[in-house]
């Protein structure tokens, strides 16, 4: 069920994301397919997702879900696109294709960013049916801090800060809340703002919601230890190579396991105080922890 | 009239920008730092100031200005700070001061302008006292497809592209009115917003705007060729020197004079068509043409 849900939410933001981008007003043929490039090949549509499969089970209609899942797509790649800059990371692979300034150039590399950043604000600005205008605002405003300075931004900056140095668990943590945390949070946010959700089910859904972010990040840590680089399309230990702070290197492997797996059992918790079907997203809970890639 | 005013407007939005950027929840204070050093640090503060002044000739109160005038302000900050990195324009010197990339470091500069943008929209989100949120939502788009692809983003890729290259006065204007162009007559529309303008006043101000917003690169070309190394606060004919096509290579000195004289004049036309005080907005128009900085 979960395999099948993924690959349906998957092509269906693609299709939105393909649409709105040939939609736009041309300017620059190369900034168009540089975008693309970043936003449109592969990825595991892990925020969509979330968004489609919690909207879902909040029963909202999936066509008030579009913009959502089309625009926290455009912010997640228009960070992987950055962050993959020589400046940055230095990746010269994601999800096994050249990166953006390896298949055009740096320069062009970060103008996608910058206007895919932007496509997302513009999506969500535009009226969406079933919605009210109050609505909209608010996802504008979830989005805006999950991605900004008090969120993913602030967390890239503190992970290269972090770069060369030891870093404690606490501050690991609050890393990873911020990097990648704060977009799924994010995630499950959207849907939650178009659902008009009770205030003590918002409670439940962000619980889950942060320790799914969590888990990711430490699992992902993880993956990067145990599968090999043909499968993660990037070299493998390429994260322990670095010299970057990781959960295996603070808390061994079987440590960053045990507590990657203690996270998805609050987060089932949290679900099982909920009045919906959670059966997709429990599935996808413990894909987190399972996922070799 | 116009002195005075350029400098109340620009400490009030300087009032603003420190305000939200002090009040973010902190994660990395060299990011912070850093974003403070790119939007604060001088400007002549032409964005704000035209939100500030359309926006009072139209009896729009200042108050439900703030928000635009700062959202722009970071706009325009981040592609300065984007624009000077090695990659893309490699200027050192910004206002007589470092850049962001060389008073910090290149990722943290890709950064604080990733987390301007976002900050930009973060604070369009907000409620405005006597606002609507349907108005908040005109100027969230305005400002996105202004800054994106379609826009400042495009401009800016057209501008690189064009680099060592004869380009006509068709392309050079088009990628002029995408790159300052768009974000100028942004300016123009926010207030127009706030304000709820009757379309016909809309085409009058749009017209005004446009003209403007060409006048103004016109004269930055000229003033790079007449102007000192001293009063730009960065080294004079830098853009005749990195093969840039211009308006006086094309022109001539003379003739790219006599080009922004006349679009001076049509948005000076423009506005006598118009029911308002608009005396303020004369001088600056009169001003963008004989400023020598």
């Amino acid at each position: 069920m979960l395999a099948q849900a993924i690959t349906q939410y998957q092509l269906r933001v693609d299709n939105q994301l393909t649409q709105v981008i040939d939609a736009q007003i041309v300017t620059d043929d190369k900034l168009q397919a540089a975008m693309k490039h970043g936003v449109l090949f592969g990825g595991k549509r892990i925020r969509p997702f979330l968004v489609y499969a919690i909207g879902e089970m909040l029963n909202v209609p999936l066509e008030r879900l579009d913009a959502c899942a089309a625009a926290i797509e455009c912010i997640h790649a228009y960070s992987l696109i950055h962050d993959d800059l020589p400046a940055m990371d230095d990746d010269a692979l994601r999800r096994g294709q050249p990166t953006v300034h390896i298949a055009f150039d740096e320069a062009t590399a970060i103008l996608a960013g910058d206007a895919l950043q932007a496509l997302a604000f513009d999506i969500l600005s535009q009226p969406i049916d079933g919605l009210t205008p109050t609505q909209n605002l608010a996802m504008i405003s979830s989005l805006a801090k999950a991605s900004g300075y008090s969120g993913m931004c602030g967390g890239q900056a503190m992970d290269l800060n972090a770069t060369d140095k030891q870093i404690d668990l606490t501050t690991l943590t609050k890393l990873h809340k911020l990097k990648t945390g704060a977009l799924i949070r994010c995630a499950v946010e959207l849907p939650m703002i178009a659902a008009n959700l009770p205030i003590e089910e918002q409670t439940q859904l962000i619980t889950f919601a942060e320790a799914i972010g969590l888990a990711f990040q430490v699992q992902d840590d993880v993956i990067d230890i145990i599968s090999s680089t043909e499968e993660l399309g990037k070299p493998q230990g390429s994260d322990s190579d670095s010299n970057k702070s990781t959960y295996p290197k603070l808390l061994g492997l079987a440590g960053a396991q045990a507590t990657a797996k203690s996270l998805i059992q609050d987060a089932l918790s949290a679900l099982t105080n909920l009045p919906y079907n959670s059966q997709l997203i429990a599935e996808f809970a413990r894909f987190i922890i399972e996922r070799r890639v």
